[in-house]
C-alpha cells in the first residue's frame, strides 16, 4: 500500500500531476494541444497519460461534432469525472490516524500519531494535518481533494436515522436533525474547503475490514474492537448497519456483571468494564503482574505468565459470551476481532473462540467463521475513505455525503493551506 | 378484517366470482361482451364491475388498434396482471393458523386449531386445508390463489443466504443449495398446485407486526415472542433480516446462565430454559403454584398471587437483560412483545421494561419503545402472506418467490382439491 519513492518516481509523479492541472483547468484537450500546454516531450506525455488512463484518472471522449477527417477521429482526454482523492481521517481516543487515496481510487499511504487522550480538538486536527501533509510529501496531490472521511468516537447520528414517525418515543428524531456539527467537522472543513463526512470510527473500522480487510466480501459480518474502548460494527444483509439513532455497535456496553464495576456510558458491570486495555491492565496489576501497556502484557504473554494468561482466560471467556448472544440475534458469518488487545494473540482470542462456540446456537457453532482483523490501527481512516467514495455495495443503504455525486466540487479554486 | 356475511353479500360474492371468472377465461373483454357472458342485468353488472374496479382486482384498457367511431372509445376490462389471491400458513408447535387475502390484496379472514405438538406433517396440513376451506366458506375464491406463504418452527435457510465464497467455513454452504424441501413445502405444493414459500414463522410473526401491527412504519424493529419456544425477528434499517444461514433473531437462545438447564437446541441455560410457556409454568408449580396454562397463571396473577408475580418478576428481568444486549448490539428504536405468555400483561412487561432500560445504553434508555404485539396469534400467518405479496418494502432486500413475479401462474388449470 506504500507508494513508490525515490528521484524517478518523484519526477514522474510530478509530470502526472502536471497533466492533471492542465486538464483540470483547460477541461477535455486532444494530445496535441496537452502537447504543447505541458511542454514535455511526445515519449514522455504518451508514457504519463498511458499510466493515467490505465488507473482510470484520465478517459478519453471522442468529440460527437469533430470534422472527420483521414487518420483518427479527434480523441480528446478528460478527467474522470467521478475521480477525486479523498483522505480518511480516525481520530481515535489517544492517536490520529490518517489514510488518503488517489485519483484512482488507490491507497497511496496512511500514517499515525499517538497522543495525550486530552488533547484539544484543535490540536488534534492540527496533528492530522500534519499527517496529512506527510502523505502529501509521499506523493498525494491536494489539488484533487474531494471530501474527507472522519471517524470519532462515540455514537453519531445521521440522515438515514429513523425518520418515519414515532408514534412512541417520537420526541427524539427532530432534535436529532438539528444537532450541531462536531468539532472535527467545523475544523477540517474550514482548513481543507471540502466536505467532511462524520461516522463512529469503529463503524468506519468495522467498514474498512469488510471491504478491504479479514471480512472482504463478507455479507454478515460482526467486528468486534478491544482498545481503550470496546465498540465494533455490523455489516447485516451486505451493508453497513447504522442503527435508528447511530447507536449500533455498542458491544462494549453490554452487561456481563450487573454487580460489576461502573462503567464511562452510565452503565454497569458493561463489557468495556473487564476487556478494555485499561480494565485489564489494571486486573492484571491488581493481580501482582508488572505491564504499563498491551506490548509489555504480550511480553509476559510469551514468557508465559501464569497471572497474564488466567486473566485473559477469564476475559476472553467474558467476550466470547457476548458475541454468542450477538451472534444468536443477527446471525452472522465471519467474526472479526481487531484493537490493540487483540495483539496478545492466542492466549486472548482461544478462549473467546472456546467460549463463542459453547454458547452460540450449536447449529451456528461450525458455520462461524472467527478472524483477526487485518488493516491494524489504519483501519478506522481506510473505512472514512470508503465512506468518501461511496463505492463499496456495503454503503448502497447509507447516506450518500453532502451531494458529493450530484453536485462536483469545483476543486480548482480549493488548495489546501499549507501544513504548519 | 373480516368478510361480511349474509345472503346477499354472498349473491354479490357469487357474481363477483362469475365475472372474474370470465375474465380470467376470456382474456380481456368489454362491458358489452361480459354482458352477453354472464347474463346479469346491466345494472347489476356495472355495479359489480365498479367494485372490482375500486379494489383493483378489474382494470380498463383502451385497446390502442380499436376503430374511433362516436361515443367513447372501445374500452376492455381485465384482471389486474399482478392480482392474485394469497393464502399464509403458520405451522406454530402446538396449532395451525390460516389467514388469505382476495385479489385486491384485502385480508378476507383468519382461523387457527390448536392440535398435539406431536402431530404428523399429513395431519398439520390436513389441518390447514380445513382451515382455508373455511375461509373459503366465507369468500375466499380458490380459483385465483397464486401462491403460499408458509411458517414453520426453526431455523430455514433461503436463496438469500450468504453465497459469496467464505475462505474459512465454505463447506457450509454447498450444502445448503440442496437442501430436500420441507415437508410442509411437498405436501401443500401438491394439494394446493400452487408455488410455496417457506421461511421461519417467527420471522414471519416480525413481519406481519412491522407491516400491520405494532411496529407498522418502524425501520428498525425487534420482535420477540414468548411462547412455546422463545424466539424473534429483526427489522434492519427498512429490511426484514434473516442472516447469513436464516438463522437471526435467536433470542430465546442466548444464553442467561452458563450452570442453568440444558436446551433443546443442545445448549445449556437459554432464554427459552427460563422464559418458554413450558419453563414458566414448570417453575411457578415447582414454587407450589398451580396452573396448567397461560390463562390459569394470568388468572393467579390477577388475584394477585405473591408466587406468581415474584416469578413473571425474575423471568421479566432475564428477558430485559437479554433485550438490552441485542439493543445495544442494533439499535432499533421498537420493541414488541408477543406470544401467549404477553397476555400476562404488566406482571412480566414491566420488569423486562425494567431491565431493559437499566442495562441498556443510558444514551438509548429514552429512545426505545416498548410495546405489545397488536396481530396475536395470527401475525405468522399474516407474515406468510406478506411474503407471498412481497409488496412491503421491508421485503425489498429479501428474495422474491420462485419467480412469482416474472412468471405469472396460470390458476385456471389449477382448481384446489376439495378439502377433506
Amino acid at each position: 500500500m506504500s507508494h513508490p519513492r525515490g528521484p524517478l518516481a518523484q519526477l514522474r509523479r510530478g509530470h502526472e500531476e502536471l497533466v492533471l492541472e492542465l486538464l483540470r483547468k483547460h477541461g477535455p484537450l486532444s494530445r496535441g494541444e496537452l502537447g504543447k500546454l505541458c511542454q514535455l516531450s511526445r515519449t514522455t506525455l504518451y508514457d504519463i497519460l498511458a499510466g493515467l488512463l490505465s488507473t482510470g484518472a484520465v478517459v478519453t471522449a471522442t468529440q460527437p461534432d469533430a470534422p472527420r477527417g483521414r487518420g483518427r477521429p479527434a480523441e480528446t482526454l478528460t478527467l474522470h469525472p467521478g475521480a477525486g482523492q479523498a483522505i480518511g481521517i480516525d481520530f481515535a481516543r489517544r492517536a490520529v490516524h490518517v489514510a488518503a487515496v488517489n485519483l484512482a481510487h488507490e491507497i497511496v499511504g496512511s500514517a499515525s500519531e499517538p497522543h495525550p487522550a486530552d488533547l484539544s480538538w484543535e490540536g488534534r486536527v492540527d496533528l492530522a494535518e500534519r499527517l496529512v501533509a506527510s502523505l502529501t510529501d509521499g506523493g498525494l496531490r491536494l489539488g484533487a481533494l474531494s471530501a474527507i472521511g472522519v471517524g470519532v468516537v462515540g455514537p453519531v447520528d445521521g440522515p438515514d436515522s429513523e425518520d418515519a414517525p414515532d408514534p412512541a418515543g417520537g420526541e427524539s428524531t427532530p432534535e436529532a436533525a438539528d444537532e450541531p456539527a462536531h468539532p472535527a467537522q467545523v475544523l477540517l472543513g474550514e482548513r481543507f474547503g471540502v466536505p467532511v463526512l462524520l461516522d463512529n470510527n469503529t463503524r468506519l473500522a468495522a467498514l474498512g475490514e469488510a471491504i478491504w480487510g479479514a471480512a472482504a466480501g463478507g455479507q454478515d459480518v460482526l467486528y468486534l474492537r478491544l482498545s481503550h474502548g470496546v465498540g465494533g460494527g455490523l455489516v447485516v444483509g451486505g451493508s453497513l448497519h447504522r442503527g435508528a439513532y447511530g447507536l449500533s455497535g455498542e458491544f462494549g456496553h453490554i452487561t456481563v456483571d450487573p454487580a460489576g464495576a461502573p462503567c464511562d456510558c452510565g452503565g454497569t458491570g458493561c463489557l468495556e468494564t473487564v476487556a478494555s486495555i485499561r480494565a485489564v491492565l489494571d486486573a492484571y496489576r491488581a493481580a501482582g503482574g508488572r505491564a504499563e501497556d498491551v506490548p509489555e502484557l504480550a511480553k509476559a504473554i510469551r514468557a508465559g505468565d501464569e497471572t497474564a494468561l488466567t486473566l485473559l482466560e477469564g476475559v476472553g471467556g467474558r467476550i466470547g459470551g457476548v458475541l454468542a448472544a450477538v451472534c444468536n440475534a443477527i446471525g452472522p458469518s465471519v467474526i472479526v476481532i481487531g484493537g490493540e488487545l487483540a495483539e496478545t494473540g492466542a492466549a486472548l482470542i482461544e478462549p473467546v473462540e472456546r467460549a463463542l462456540r459453547a454458547q452460540v446456537m450449536p447449529v451456528s457453532r461450525h458455520r462461524l467463521s472467527l478472524r483477526r482483523a487485518t488493516l491494524g490501527e489504519a483501519a478506522g481512516a481506510l473505512g472514512g475513505i470508503a465512506l468518501v467514495l461511496h463505492e463499496s455495495p456495503l454503503l448502497s443503504r447509507y447516506p450518500a455525503g453532502p451531494d458529493l455525486a450530484a453536485d462536483p466540487i469545483d476543486v480548482s479554486e480549493q488548495a489546501p493551506k499549507e501544513g504548519s
